[in-house]
């Protein structure tokens, strides 16, 4: 099987995947939580998490699926937050043991020596191309997946330049009214793909598309 | 049966109702005309339309639901096109006789008195607030519906006044890059809705979304 570059991410009604007024205090910017309420109160998300108590309902399945990743893609921003917030001693928001635990490729404009932490997450940092961050993450991941985990600007680079394969839309039908679209104007007019499948589940919709050439 | 006030349309994945540069030449702006190919190609609507041939599909169910409405309403820009393009002589784009065989009621700043055309076509123009065309169609509609057909500048309208009830998007899973959105920035935070149902059939996923109070 080809490896695929592979997305998912929240998103309301009116196409935002992060709320207004993004910061290190609001992360999801205002209001941006709501988008991943329905995860958040599955079992299996708490469970993970460390939490006790939660649902389990059609939203599980879609949660818990086997997405065979073998290498993750992230932007810069994702990484340390905006422009000007570089720090060569920074080690990501995740502390010493982040939830990866898979090679990430992080697409960046500053050069750094890889970040090795515990629990197998291995940070490289490429400053030259998605294309390159992504041509070094499938040849970490074999024949496994990779998938582009964020921020929005990032994951929009890589629809751009056509690169994203399959990707599952969580649609919460909800407005934001402002914040970060993953689809911000001007966006490139040719892009084809077809719902393989959905499901409605509580608060939210999950619809998985794939690329058709 | 209360009368609700609904709304449906074709959408791209990436926000937009009608692709960029509409113009009376490209009243769907450039490649607009993709987002309703699922429908043309339907046997019930060439039928319709007068044109032989077509397929019959998951679609086809869709498109010929009863949405029980009584009475229509649109925008100025649906009605005339764009600012500075008003002509007091203006009959609309559908000639003597158009298909829409209901109360219409044109939300528009220009006074005119109301134009009754062959086909029990009988167009009111309003020209105080998207609630009193509403109510003026809602009066003249019974207990049946009220639709609001377009365009996407009135239809927003509609919807940051919390005035749409029910709405079924056509999602088209291709990008146009460019053009009219329907959820434009700024939108209101507030709104939720739930999505009551799905269908996908070729080319398209039907969305169906009623208000949550």
């Amino acid at each position: 099987m080809t490896s695929k570059l592979l997305y998912s991410v929240s998103i309301s009604l009116d196409g935002y995947v992060a709320g207004p007024s993004q910061s290190r205090d609001h992360p999801l910017g205002v209001g941006g939580e709501r988008l991943h309420e329905w995860m958040r109160t599955l079992a299996a998300w708490r469970s993970n998490a460390g939490q006790a108590g939660g649902v389990e309902n059609e939203n599980t399945a879609v949660h818990e699926r086997d997405e065979n990743v073998g290498a993750l893609v992230m932007g810069r921003g994702m990484f340390c937050g905006g422009p000007g917030q570089w720090d060569p001693e920074w080690i990501g928001w995740w502390g010493t043991n982040p939830p990866f635990h898979l090679p990430v490729f992080v697409l960046t404009h500053h050069e750094r020596a890889p970040l090795n932490l515990e629990g197998d997450n291995d940070f490289t940092f490429v400053t030259d191309s998605a294309e390159a961050a992504l041509a070094q993450a499938k040849a970490a991941a074999g024949d496994r997946n990779v998938k582009v985990i964020g921020g929005a600007f990032t994951v929009a680079q890589f629809f751009r330049e056509g690169l994203i394969d399959e990707f599952l839309l969580h649609l919460v039908p909800i407005t934001l009214g402002g914040g970060a679209r993953l689809f911000a104007d001007p966006f490139r007019a040719d892009l084809r793909y077809k719902n393989e499948w959905v499901v409605v589940g509580p608060g939210v919709t999950h619809l998985y598309f794939a690329r058709e050439d």
